[in-house]
């Protein structure tokens, strides 16, 4: 056995076990309250916000269970993988809020840093492998990147309408916002484009999502 | 678009989303406390278990990196997908101590309700494919589920070791025990039987583990 290759995959899974610890803006689907460092349960109802790591989890799961509503056909390992990763930098580089339009113009060159660090850690070939996942997802150029990226939009917007759109309201979101930050969904697939516009059409006469 | 088909999918989605309030005994790798309701930071340490939608997507990450070290070939693709809904089932049944004899004699049936239910939500082919996935998960007679277990077992126990042993402290939980657990880790992958059973020597003579 190779002792130094296992171990540098290792050191890689360990530090990516940082996501765990990187809070996004949406919030959990079920009002809970993690165990306390005492041992005793909460059952107060908390509106918790998801992390990296739970939100990667999702969707891995999301592409598992809906590939076949991808435009094109796609490899599902590749784009499963990709999802896994496809956050990974904001281990050193923090989540960027995608309302935020300051912290996104520096968001670029944080995140290329945190990418040579953290993919650096795997054997040569496996960094390769990783690093232009990475890469594919952000460029956006691919059938499996752009039904990765369908994946990335619709979790945290079907967690978020199921909170009423909470965070939405929290950061004064508007519709047209929303549906911009949406409009490329038909890009990877036509049909969840088309219902999640429904949906928001819903939310907005609902009153949870103003014009 | 069969709205149905899609509905039933996403029914699924968000109801696995459960996961992420199912704690385990297992702590994080790194000290932190989620942000708290009225969005302050809090910097003090904090040793936070972690949640089953946490663990699945390391596991998913672990599969993903290190099936190369798998006693026979195997399908990265449904090992990947078994990982992700393996612990299923505890949204409705709870996370059961692995060292809890009492809990572990009722988690079967507790858990064969759960597993009608959840995947009972997924369209017709879906939820064969992915009941089966469980089932064989369970019955640890293919490559892809002993490789599964694999990850399923190193993954807490590396979590635990970075931890200097916390939850197995806290349990008063013995080397000999942690011995017997992985035993079956050669089943699945040799090299990483072996090299975990090093660690295991290791933490016993850093007095973490006791004999």
């Amino acid at each position: 056995m190779d002792l130094k290759r296992l171990e540098a995959q290792l050191s890689f899974l360990m530090e990516a076990d940082r996501l765990k610890n990187i809070y996004r803006q949406t919030y959990t689907k079920v009002d809970d309250l993690p165990p306390q460092p005492d041992g005793s349960n909460v059952t107060k109802p908390y509106p918790r916000r998801e992390n990296d790591a739970e939100h990667s989890f999702s969707l891995a799961l999301f592409v598992a269970v809906l590939a076949e509503y991808s435009n094109e056909p796609i490899d599902v390992l590749k784009t499963m993988k990709m999802v896994l990763v496809h956050d990974i930098v904001e281990i050193d580089a923090g989540d960027t809020y995608c309302y935020d339009v300051a912290a996104n113009t520096t968001k670029r060159e944080r995140e290329l840093r945190a990418a040579e660090r953290l993919f650096g850690l795997l054997p040569d070939e496996q960094q390769n492998e990783y690093r232009q996942l990475w890469d594919e997802f952000e460029a956006q150029q691919t059938a499996e990147s752009r039904f990765a990226a369908v994946a990335d939009r619709i979790q945290p917007l079907l967690l978020n309408l199921s909170r009423d759109g909470l965070s939405w309201q929290q950061h004064g979101i508007h519709l047209h916002q929303v549906q911009q930050r949406n409009e490329r969904l038909c890009d990877g697939s036509k049909e969840i484009h088309e219902y999640i516009f429904g949906l928001l059409r819903d939310a907005n006469k609902r009153g949870i999502l103003p014009d």
